[in-house]
């Protein structure tokens, strides 16, 4: 290890970022670490056990790598769903440090499996990008919208010369006074897409401003929305919009739940609608991100995207069978290409789901996750309810330690 | 390996916890890894490469083991912060596969060191659990809520005889209709204190049940609320509530990220105010749940909390000297015992920070925990704003690949 | 009529408001009505015609008069109510234009006093105003909090030595990075008490201005939250927190709505639950709103007050005697004493339900005023939900004409 | 007075509305009002004070009739605007019993007016109508939404057959689980439009119910949303999407309103922004409904619309001439023909505005009514928020005695 350039790394003579240009991955990365365990005091050797293919990684996913972190991975199922895209069983990865979770899911999974599957639909599909512009005054607004409307195909023209599977297939304006947000929407096929339909957009605002006289504020004015709860996902959708639903029997539930069909319907409708109303929340579901950011990390998806994931809305219908019970993600962004799916583990992960890397045709492998995805939360939610329902949760907790 | 175990396994004759009865950890993994393997013909090799404590992680963070992802790690800073817990320089573990990120951060921590630190303030701090109840009327309703007004003190013994460190704060009731919900409200000192909440108020629920005429529907309602965007926790606060602020000089501003206040302040006003106001967004800021997802992961912390995280609030204002930028985020969920905190690279990522375990005072750590965050989103907020001011976003992610 | 004095208004050589100061109230009136009329062409007969005691309205309630309208007043009832002060037969005065109403809401009392009656109850009650300050960081912002926290019975002070009847109650501090607004609630007895809590407010202001180094930007902030829906008047309440319930027997059902328990179920289920979540509204009911704009207007309550009115939660329940039915009104702000309570007919609603005037003790009159208003949004939500179930609306609306 | 008649009345032997059928309107009228003042002791003479047309209101806009209220109406402007239908200077009618509101209105529309006018634009126009079905599962959903997707011509046909102005404009599909909302939106042209809408979409759900295998629940399934504060509305809009803006110089704001640009810029950010982004607030403004609201009232409109009207969105930015202010009602139900827009004096409030009655070509009318309403809302917003940034409000309401 060269002492000099450790020092002067901890003197920030020397940027944690510019020993990237002269040192290969593997030194750089022992280096950083060294120099972060010298200036804090902490033993860093765990963070250093990494098998990751650091060509790789250093160049798409992580910079200032300094090694990484292990999550445990533990499989639920089979859960059997009856989707467009999946069909058959599923085994589910799920990497969590919250003890009891997989055991949820897996508890859910025979429950469903054992009522002949979830069904699974996409309803919508589609990633956004919304910039925002500051015109003269509303006048000017309306003139832009105008505009865009007008020319529509040449800004899908535009948009799409910088992708190879990238399609535009829709501009929605919103104004708020004089400034315009243009809700860009993109099939990305089986990519999540956010960088796709951000470059893509990129490029069809200089044709706008070319053409208008309007200022571009922000490539990104949060009417996409990125990362943040927000109804125009809700309404319009981001990502997946997906919906998985089962019909359980009585006998199942009383079997394997230890409770009734009536129960769960009562937790379901205090809890998740009457409690989720009372407490303003975007989310009507149990633990819908829960089961979401498992199967993300595990899967190489983007964490932040939990935050979609949480506006599930659960759904518990008592029918002559039993009970009806269906979950609904009006946005859930998934890939199964770019992002860190191609990373070691993470493509394994989907690999046990069937979508390692791209679809034959493009795009079915992200519907057929993101079907698979919501039968898990869906799992997880008839699980956790039925815990209620018997009010196992305190005790589940208590007994699996956390 | 032992052949007729395994192919029990995969005909379920077997199920995938019932193996860890009788196998020792590892070989348990193994077994349930080849027959995942073999049942959906991936190759789980880098799924196998992993050296965490099995003793540890199979007992309290995971169930049906089969291995790890690795998250490559990268580092950010130093940042320094004038919190009242955190002082001086810090280092910020971020564990995350997006391209772009850790450099974001690190950017933005370069901009508020130069100008002299982030300061940092806790603002409200407690866990809550908020059980439903079924009255016969809402005059059953209201006479609950009167019970609970006066015998708050036995309510207070009840919860706390269930706990080392937990301290009942408060019990909030709200109606709706007949049902009621309690929102019991705990001090939990390091632990993030959810199990802590669920227990504690599970034995509260048994003094209430013994003394009411009413009916637990569920040990949760929704009104905690736990996981799910809610205007609830934004207004009343659940985990931290917490805010970082600092001024940048016009210089540095113009140095360091190529732009102006002025710039700045009006993405900040078009994007994260008016933006999110248009898309009716419980977020008021730009990336905060990448910041918080990748610091959760790095920790140890629940990474379904981002969904609390990305309720936060960015702020820039021009002044005098420059920009005023503040982040506030109403509902931060953290701790630096339980959880995942105890895992190898985990703990050595709070070690990074100073808040490796139990504070002295019990609680300091994961206040300190918290007030690094909030500065960590604040840099990630300066720099994507910055870098959508200059119009960069685009460009930066063309150019890390991503 | 003076016509030099009347070509002056129409060339706004004098301004409509300064001839109050040189006529007395009737004469101006019909001159700024010739005037409006004479400059636009519109005939204003029936505008002129109006019996209000000149007076009164022009120095309380109105500037620039020209003249009224009058909305036609109907009558429902009688409901019965077992509320903790509205107790007994009571006849609702409605004041709309939109057909079908009052024959609404007249079934759902029917429907209601045949079931014996429906419960009412007060949970809170309270009037709030919340200005914003600004620290210089949010080191100033937590100073300010520590102070309002240890100064709260010289706020109070300083807060009622404005007003004879109100008191304030709390004081409750919210951030946005170094903007603080402090929620001030006060019981504000038989007054909606708008005025009185933006007085004492004004009041407690000059103390806090006179004690800390902050500035004050807007005596509202809008956390107060006046007539804008908001998830803080949810949940924390805004006016009276008031509920009402009652069990409708089957054969009820059947014969006076024509349908069923469980259509009725299904219908406020899938509309009023699972449709407001969908549609990511704060509005959990049918048509509360109808009902309370209809009574406001009616018994002299502020109109834009029907914002708060619209986030009612309706809840349907199946129970074995027939439905369960409540509506809760987290947020009604109505008073018998200031605004319009005192004119002519208005007075005379009031008086219709006992509640004329203030009441003994102070706030007595008010709270029943809530009680009863919360009932008749109970029968008005029970008899649209019936006629949705039994799929009468389309022709109710097509036979009244509307 | 038929006493015998009266003592049924009173006795409920005979039902408040079972007389109309017997008696002339006059009679029926007198009789009923007598009957509630004798139950209830109250004296009930002003409400007897009243010129309307009795057959035309009680055949169309209330039942039950015992007399009605006046309210106060009062003049504003003239207010310049320069809208694409409402041009040229208006005098506003405001029926309101709230002191301070009308000269509040008026201040600002002479600020604009000096400022040379608000323009003011429609950006979106429909009226909408969303019933929910059940299927038998999302498969069942998905159907519907398939066939809805293929038969949109058939559905425009049965829709419009009963209707002679109404035009289907789409319909949009939404899901939760096997509930399936369809939003059905119509060109409804002068009419507010909410009853043709019902009653096309009616006998569209007639087609809907022949061919497919789903139950309809609810002819409105609040996706509409009608009357509840919503996020559908604010995003996809319902009834006029239509917006305002001026800039004011900073001499005017200096002379008008006393206080400066970058003072009422930062009551705007601080309140109307960042304090209804921390109330969790669908309205970003001061008082909206208060100008709505009286509008509405001396107009003829259905009251309750003043919830929708709450969830405008103000903005105020400084430019370099001084005060750049728009505001934004992204919902606005109104109508010039059809509810109370043809009782006496709400008539001449809409001629005072040249809006009475039906336009030509049909729906300018109405049109020009939203430009009328939005800019007049800009005048209330800018008048409080000038008072609030000169510190006036308590002083305001203290003069005028409210």
């Amino acid at each position: 290890m060269d002492r000099g350039l450790l020092e002067k790394l901890k003197r920030h003579e020397v940027s944690f970022h510019e020993i990237d240009k002269i040192l290969d991955p593997d030194t750089a990365i022992k280096l950083r670490r060294t120099a972060v365990s010298e200036l804090t005091g902490a033993s860093l050797s765990h963070t250093g056990d990494f098998t990751l293919d650091l060509e790789k990684v250093t160049k798409r996913n992580i910079e200032n790598m300094i090694g990484a972190v292990q999550i445990p991975l533990g499989i639920a199922g089979p859960l059997h769903i009856k989707g467009e895209y999946a069909k058959g069983d599923f085994y589910l990865p799920l990497a969590t440090t919250e003890g009891a979770l997989v055991a949820s899911v897996d508890r859910g999974s025979s429950v469903i499996t054992a009522g002949g599957g979830a069904n699974a639909r996409i309803f919508d599909d589609k990633m956004t990008r919304a910039p925002v512009f500051r015109a003269n005054s509303i006048i000017g607004a309306k003139s832009l919208i105008d505009w865009v409307s007008s020319n529509f195909i040449r800004l899908k023209e535009c948009a799409e010369k910088t992708t190879r599977f990238g399609k535009l297939l829709s501009v929605e304006p919103f104004i708020a006074g004089r400034s315009v947000y243009l809700r860009f929407s993109y099939d990305t096929k089986d990519a999540m897409g956010m960088n796709m339909a951000t470059i893509a957009t990129d490029s069809a605002v200089d044709l706008i401003l070319s053409e208008n006289d309007v200022e571009l504020i922000a490539l990104s004015g949060n009417m996409c929305t990125d990362k943040k709860p927000s109804a125009v996902n809700v309404i319009l959708g981001r990502g997946k919009t997906v919906s998985s639903d089962v019909i359980i029997s009585t006998d199942t539930i009383h079997e394997k739940l230890k409770t009734t069909p009536s129960k769960m319907f009562e937790v379901n409708y205090r809890k998740n609608l009457l409690g989720s109303a009372r407490a303003v929340s975007l989310g009507f579901n149990a633990h819908a991100a829960n089961i979401a950011a498992a199967m993300f990390i595990a899967c190489g998806q983007d964490a932040a995207h939990v935050v979609e994931a949480s506006t599930a809305i659960t759904n518990m219908e008592i029918v002559e069978e039993g009970l009806y019970c269906s979950v609904t993600i009006p946005s859930l962004p998934v890939g199964t290409v770019g992002g860190g799916t191609d990373i070691g583990a993470q493509h394994e992960c989907l690999s046990i789901l069937g979508v390692g890397g791209a679809g034959d045709p493009p795009g079915v492998n992200a519907k057929k996750l993101a079907e698979i995805i919501v039968a898990a939360v869906l799992a997880g939610e008839i699980s956790l309810i039925g815990a209620l329902a018997a009010r196992h949760l305190a005790k589940a907790h208590a007994k699996l330690g956390r």
